[in-house]
């Protein structure tokens, strides 16, 4: 067995090339296994086998340094820097991260999540090298799909400018996350249909010799018709007019190919991108079959291919998805907006019975959201779906194009919230905090996947200007779904449960949670009040104010960064009412990254669980916080 | 005098084609008149005079949408559409906007002041005409700078790969605010030097003539390099494999065949590039020779092009610039990174001095955000020069690669508080809202411009990740500079006036507000204590918990969003210290856009005045709200 000898790249070096295509047989099958019981990114890394092979052979890392753009593709390069044995915690409490993470291996040099950051990093990299004056190889591998986020862009446009020395591996699988859209795609799909460029060379130069010698005016114009030659040596003329020296198409399955490609390319001046050729799920036929499907797998049986799904109701996702065509069948002006996210926002459905009114716009956040905004104003009511942390991408044009114009734009903010084994680069926990001072705009959270439903229906009938609402990647609580959807009034919570002397203000799953503990502590004789603080934004200032007149301390629920969100708008609502005789207690998530493990653990880490909340109500019910002269808690 | 005919583009259409040279010089006069007083963005207008008439004359404003990128070229298009006598209030309290304003005309569809975003604006207002089976022309004009900005580059993939019928007019003037950067810029160059591309096509066709017709196997590969040729004929073909129609490049300043192009255009289907060469500052020889310098003007003489600048202490800009040429003297590992505008950032002496080290990307917040993390992770100590509102757009990358990578990035955040006439999308009021929740980071802002250069010392040898010092858009107050730089205690505030009952805690300019308030407070009986709470994050607890000990109230005084920033942080540190009886009580910008005006104005409309705190404070001490039996207030 030639994987069990590869403790580090060094002892890849030791191998033969021609030992290279059984090692990646045994890393294949390697994967294969360990994801069939943890689950992952499965058809990704299948691809990236030999080209990841290839790197650590040819190259020496963590000198020369290795850039994983969004990051998920690396497990291969886990595997091959002597992190073998810690597949069975992939994506774990306290295991082995699904991406690249500095802490766990010097060979890990730059952590990602989001894509289209891999071309900057390498640039900053070249840049501090050459500065230094220092001597490796800066070596970003990016995704077709991440090339066309407007960062990429932006980075090629400066690479190429500065002409510094780096090699872009362009991992061209035709399918990022969801088919790729966009013209980028189409122009990489016709470099790879049109395989005569590589053949045509030599056809070229016989013909070149048929053009007579042409003297006097001429002669200018006919040195310009063989420079313009070059165009069909040289498919990735895109890339060389933006000032790369471009090499391939590349089969990225071919070890000797890809090897005498980066012979190639070491000896360019300046950056130069390698287009190699990939194809996802390679040598798992029911990965290579959907590599859609399989980019993000759970738990399989190897040799079906059948996912073993966790029973449950449904998610807030698939509630969201299906409403949205309720909703569209009675009014035309709706348009569905993803950026590269039909599958993950529930939007397929949508996407078949509404062709025409669903636009993916591939990995670009920013244009979605300016788009939206001129959807807006031209009489449609477009609804950006998109994760709450792909959001922050889009905070300028959400401030400058949304809410500046007040456009009548919704937001469906999926994934709020603790994300679970994505960790920290996905975490869902600063919209609220990021968008909730920006005018216009009004913000809620649904406490089931029932009330999501209504607030859709909310969000529609307003026309004063941009609304969102929120909702977390986990299973609905299996509520009944009303048919009729009526619209919530704006600003208005829900009293669900009244007591005396403390109120828990919650919102989304938190407020489950929160009538738990009220259960609990109801038996054991205290009373608390419970309240669905539905709208981040307008808040209930009625209600606020009547709480405050009859309690002394008000908990706040929120499974969002404590700094600035709900508990924040609270303490300033009463700020400026000059209400000082509620105490408001803040349980949030703290000022802190938090790693990958399951969503309960997470909340677990931080505190939001019932038995916390129990505790809390006990600690203020008992303490000398209360001793501050003001109302007497109910004994 | 033919201007004075036009009252709406209607009696534009009345004039010949051989009248409009004439108008564009009443035009060009009119311009160079009115700003020689107002000031205003001169030399980008002088260049699109001829532009816009051939706009306004070919097509049907508003039916046709011109969407104008950034918004500050739009002043003919205010002449030509009604608003030619509102000039004298350019850019003044009540007047005229310098950008496009929806509120002003009908004829104003699309408002910016960030760039980047009319491509994305034309995509959405394109698609919703086709939904709504509409037929009009989307026409974004966009210049070379702006093209490079990410979002520009989502929108072209996605407009090429929708086939979208709309025009973009590229208005490449090669210079934007600063020198253009990148290798899209280059390519721009290329095309526009090398106008053999313009007289080849006859040559061409000769030259086609001459290859021998050619049977068999070859056949196929001479209509390749038949086809070839269209590279040499079509020099934008860098559009064209993203799916446009390329048409240029044409002069801007020739009337009949901008017209002639339009209209060519008009018969392409789907998406078409006009790329429009012009001369910013055109007719106006002080301006045509820097246009630099005449992009935003202050007033100025009209014969000598001598500028009438206010005098005043230095800018905290300037003062910026000089000291980081202090410090990088000293530390080789410092790299300035400016998003464009190295002369707005004071970076211009800098880039002089360390031309090495000195990194303008463009316009490319996102790119630079995170090579700055990559710099940093490389052991370079990277200033990120950015303004305020500009940063916006670097939210997710500040997040996820800055931040989460506790890179050590110093961000030097210019145009921070009100921006006086540049209007509502460049205030600087969103900063500490939208970064205090992110972990990992230290805030400060100054109270002044000897302050500025301690924290610049301050953030240098800090290196536990990633420091922000943000500074506003005013003259310093001109207090005496310390030679020797001495960092400050991370998260350390400064008590400036001990007084009693009352503490005033504020932030930049408005320490010196809290300062004068507290001393006309003073001679009337009344000690408060003022606070420079330099540090937005940490906050100072040592000293929140003493203040809260022996005052009864607390003003937080702030020029920045009410909600989320300062005010809003001390909230939550009282609410999680359970500190109870010190009330907080906020001064800060409402929960709304505030236009243009001068930044005297803002403050006043939103209350940031000295007379206003010292009516605060006399209520604070008159009001119930003292009733609510906690301390009292010394008599």
């Amino acid at each position: 067995m030639l994987l069990s000898q590869i403790n580090g790249p060094e002892d890849l070096k030791q191998l033969s090339v021609d030992e290279l295509a059984p090692l990646a047989a045994q890393i294949r099958q390697f994967l294969i296994e360990k994801l069939s019981v943890t689950g992952g990114h499965l058809a990704s890394n299948l691809g990236v086998v030999e080209l990841t092979l290839a790197l650590h052979y040819r190259y020496n890392s963590p000198k020369d340094k290795f850039i994983y753009d969004v990051g998920h593709q690396a497990y291969v390069h886990k595997m091959l820097t002597g992190r073998m044995d810690q597949f069975d915690t992939l994506r774990k409490l306290n295991g082995l991260c699904g991406f690249v993470k500095r802490d766990e291996s010097e060979h890990d040099v730059w952590e990602a999540g989001h894509s289209s950051t891999s071309l900057s990093a390498a640039m900053g990299m070249a840049l501090a090298r050459d500065l230094k004056g220092e001597d490796f190889k800066v070596i970003p591998i990016i995704g077709d799909g991440a090339l066309t986020g407007g960062m990429a862009f932006e980075a090629l446009n400066h690479i190429g400018h500065e002409k510094k020395k780096l090699m872009v591996i362009l991992n061209d699988n035709e399918m990022s996350i969801a088919p790729n859209v966009g013209a980028m795609h189409n122009y990489l799909s016709r470099i790879r249909s049109d395989r005569t460029y590589l053949r045509a060379k030599d056809e070229i130069e016989i013909l070149l010799r048929k053009i007579p010698a042409i003297g006097g005016k001429l002669a200018k114009t006919a040195e310009k018709v063989k420079d313009s030659l070059k165009y069909m040596m040289v498919p990735g003329i895109l890339f060389e007019e933006l000032g790369f020296t471009y090499l391939g198409p590349v089969d990225g399955h071919d070890m000797p190919k890809l090897l005498e490609t980066f012979k190639q390319a070491d000896n360019v001046e300046g950056p130069v991108l390698v287009h190699v050729l990939t194809t996802k799920g390679k040598g798992y036929k029911p990965a290579e079959a959907d590599s859609h499907k399989w980019h993000g797998i759970s738990p399989y049986k190897i040799e079906s291919g059948q996912v073993l799904k966790a029973v449950g109701n449904p998610m807030y996702t698939e509630v969201f998805g299906q409403t949205l065509i309720e909703l569209a069948e009675q009014d035309e002006r709706i348009v569905a907006v993803t950026p590269a996210m039909p599958g993950g926002s529930g939007l397929v459905p949508f996407s078949k019975r509404f062709p025409d009114r669903m636009v993916d716009v591939g990995i670009a956040e920013q244009h979605a959201a300016t788009m939206c905004a001129a959807l807006a104003m031209e009489g449609m009511k477009p609804v950006y779906a998109v994760y709450s942390t792909f959001m922050q991408r889009a905070y300028d044009q959400i401030v400058h194009d949304i809410c500046r114009h007040n456009a009548n734009v919704m937001f469906a903010i999926d994934r709020a919230g603790f994300v679970g084994a994505d960790g920290e680069t996905h975490q869902g926990v600063y919209d609220i905090a990021f968008m909730r001072h920006i005018p216009n705009l009004v913000m809620m959270m649904p406490k089931d996947e029932n009330e999501l439903r209504h607030m859709m229906k909310t969000a529609l009938d307003y026309n004063d200007g941009p609304i969102a609402y929120r909702y977390p990647r986990v299973n609905g609580t299996g509520v009944k779904l009303d048919e009729e959807l009526v619209p919530i009034p704006i600003g208005s919570w829900q009293m669900l449960r009244e007591g005396e002397g403390i109120a828990i203000a919650a919102i989304g799953p938190m407020v489950q949670v929160a009538e738990e503990a009220a259960e609990q502590l109801k038996s054991a004789g205290i009373k608390v009040t419970v309240i669905n603080a539905r709208f981040l934004k307008p808040l209930d200032s009625a209600m606020l104010i009547e709480v405050a007149k009859s309690h002394a301390a008000m908990l706040v629920l929120e499974e969002a960064s404590q700094a600035g969100s709900l508990g924040s708008a609270i303490l300033e609502f009463y700020a400026e009412q000059e209400i000082t005789d509620c105490d408001i207690k803040l349980m949030g998530i703290p000022d802190r990254f938090i790693e990958h493990a399951s969503i309960k653990e997470q909340r677990e880490q931080v505190g939001l669980t019932v038995e916390a909340v129990v505790q809390k109500v006990q600690k203020i019910k008992s303490e000398q916080s209360f001793a501050f002269g003001k109302k007497t808690l109910p004994s």
